[in-house]
């Protein structure tokens, strides 16, 4: 099929088209969008320069001879509309750079003394790598005590890098050195006068792939048991982070961003492999609800979902649950520890992933006729390029 | 505030206010919406005859003086526009008619003779109204064996009632005699040629309130373990269902519909106190997943859930997990059992979601600048009134 008598079978008949310079759009009555579009670089019908159609805001691929691929035909087959429970649609699971790895969850005991969390953390690393881990994920504030009075005086300037940053200098370093990658945990993040919660992505060759600054703040009050305010000290992220790198793509989130089961969902229709989400629950939340949201997330995203606590220090004012756990994608969980000082190790196999989504095929069983999760970013992205 | 100021401090500096006779629109640019309306039956901004304001996709009622509501106010403040996480905006939860009752899972065995299940049925739901309970929930399938070769053999034409549906005409009866509310599982329902897995709500009135056609249906294939396909013989339905009862504003699901997290999130928005699966997860997917869910659900959603399973029959063809469940909105199972008949009767307590909300506000902290999840039929609907 060309892309011309695609687009005539693609429009129903409420749908008339305009053509304009680099753009077709027209009001659409059988969907809830408004519109329609036919993206393209340079948009023609005589020689079928025409990369991608979106229709009711789901796009097909048109390949350069002008045809559809057959597996956007078969996804056009169900009047559910499984692809537009999510908007953009979801991305294909891309095949990773590897398949079977190892990873090491770093549940590292915090000290009030930075220089001797970060030699600390240095030698834990380099322990986990000697133990054959291609991927390493630190705990969430783990250069510093948890709390809003540290946050300031323990941040570093992650940007400047160097010696503004010996945290992160120190990760790179070993990324590079050690040939891993490393998602960093987390450390408070300055930034002219505001500080983040944020984790650093390292790449093999030493450099920094991503940071993510923690989304959701932690800003909870459960009377007589639990109350923190995060947003006293810190100002919330402003994007969602997934990164490729040499052991697949990862999407990350910090503690309380698990929460959210949105954000999950929308690393999962990225292409998202992992999940990693460095966090320190309390006695409180850690027991009600740590495993439990980390199953959740991979059970209903089919990926892995890995986490990292800090050990549990009964003496600080914020007392950590611990529990670093690496979770399947049938929400299973394949490794865990207690909650003291621990590197837990365990393999990670990608190709379950698409087993899982065979078995249990989600994806084309959800109804984007009756409920669509938007990817605001991504679909701002994909509408200005 | 009147509400042409509000209009005015609504409106982003890029909106351009078009006045027509029942309808205000413009393009927006500060969202990804291409249009903000101004609903009202009609228009008028001299006598502040305006109902509701829905900007940038957030509806915003206004009281009869013109006045934004202060919580309406609230809700505007934060950038991270928390209320746009759901469109429309999340429906406040309202104050159920009873706050505490005692629910009852039947979880009934489930033999081949029909008259035997609609006989013993009746029996379990005398006992436990007799035992207290407001509020009774039957099992997935509970009138026919699980299979697609007995759904067209059991099946009945619930619409038609009476002799032609013999299973609902007792559950109506019951429903008015002993004055409560039957959330009766789900029976196959006959509807011309289509056959429907439904779930029929009895008000103390006696009266169908609702009826749920399983919108996702239970097609599986995990090899030498589980292999089933409703679509063999059903038909799925074709919208959510949710309402309002004696003992407050109920969301249906049936078994599979429990893995879809948007369609439990959408109950939520719709101000759902408590969400009921009737349930038949088997060897496979019970051990894995049931209680998971059930909790996830409840967890994420800050809501009650309740699930019922038939009794396990080891002979029958398709063999149910059983632990039928309720659960907190902390996700805390509050009830359960094992997989022999039970009537498992547990106390709900509706203050409670209020209270657990207030502790862990996720509807003040998702962030609808970054991810929304549309209700299209609940938009729609509101697009059209």
């Amino acid at each position: 099929m060309d892309a011309a008598a695609a687009i005539k079978m693609l429009s129903p008949p409420s749908h008339q088209i305009h053509r304009t310079h680099s753009l077709i759009s027209s009001p659409c009555s059988s969907c809830f969008s408004s519109e329609i579009r036919f993206h393209s670089s340079l948009l023609s019908f005589t020689n079928l320069d025409i990369r991608s159609i979106s229709i009711c805001r789901r796009t097909i691929d048109i390949n350069s001879s002008g045809a559809i691929s057959s597996v956007a035909m078969a996804r056009m087959e169900s009047s559910f509309k499984p692809e537009e429970a999510r908007i953009p649609a979801a991305i294909p699971l891309s095949i990773p750079p590897i398949t079977k790895f190892k990873i090491a969850l770093c549940q590292l005991s915090v000290t009030a003394d930075k220089e001797l969390n970060i030699a600390h953390a240095r030698q834990v690393i380099e322990e986990a790598a000697g133990k054959g881990a291609q991927l390493i994920l630190l705990p969430e504030i783990w250069n510093s005590p948890y709390s809003n009075d540290s946050f300031p005086v323990y941040a570093e300037d992650i940007d400047a890098g160097g010696n503004a940053s010996p945290s992160t200098t120190m990760l790179s370093q070993l990324s590079l050195t050690l040939q891993i990658t490393i998602v960093g945990g987390s450390i408070p993040d300055r930034s002219g006068d505001r500080l983040y919660n944020a984790c650093c992505v390292f790449g093999t060759d030493g450099k920094l792939k991503a940071k993510h600054r923690k989304i959701h703040l932690f800003d909870i009050d459960i009377p007589g048991q639990m109350t923190f305010k995060e947003s006293k000290t810190l100002t919330a992220g402003e994007t969602p982070t997934i990164v490729d790198t040499d052991v697949g793509r990862i999407g990350i989130g910090i503690c309380y961003d698990i929460r959210f089961q949105e954000l999950a969902a929308i690393y999962a229709a990225r292409g998202a492999h992992l999940l990693c989400y460095p966090g320190a629950f309390n006695m409180t939340t850690g027991p009600l609800h740590w495993e439990l949201l980390q199953r959740a997330r991979a059970a209903d995203c089919q990926l892995y979902v890995a986490t990292c606590s800090p050990a549990r220090d009964t003496g600080s004012t914020y007392v950590a649950w611990g529990h670093s756990t690496l979770v399947g994608p049938f929400g299973e969980v394949l490794a865990t520890t207690e909650h003291d000082e621990a590197i837990v190790i365990s393999e990670i196999d990608y190709s379950i992933i698409e087993q899982r989504r065979t078995y249990l095929p989600f994806q084309r069983q959800r109804r984007g006729d009756l409920y669509q999760l938007v990817d605001i970013q991504r679909l701002n992205s994909t509408r200005t390029t």
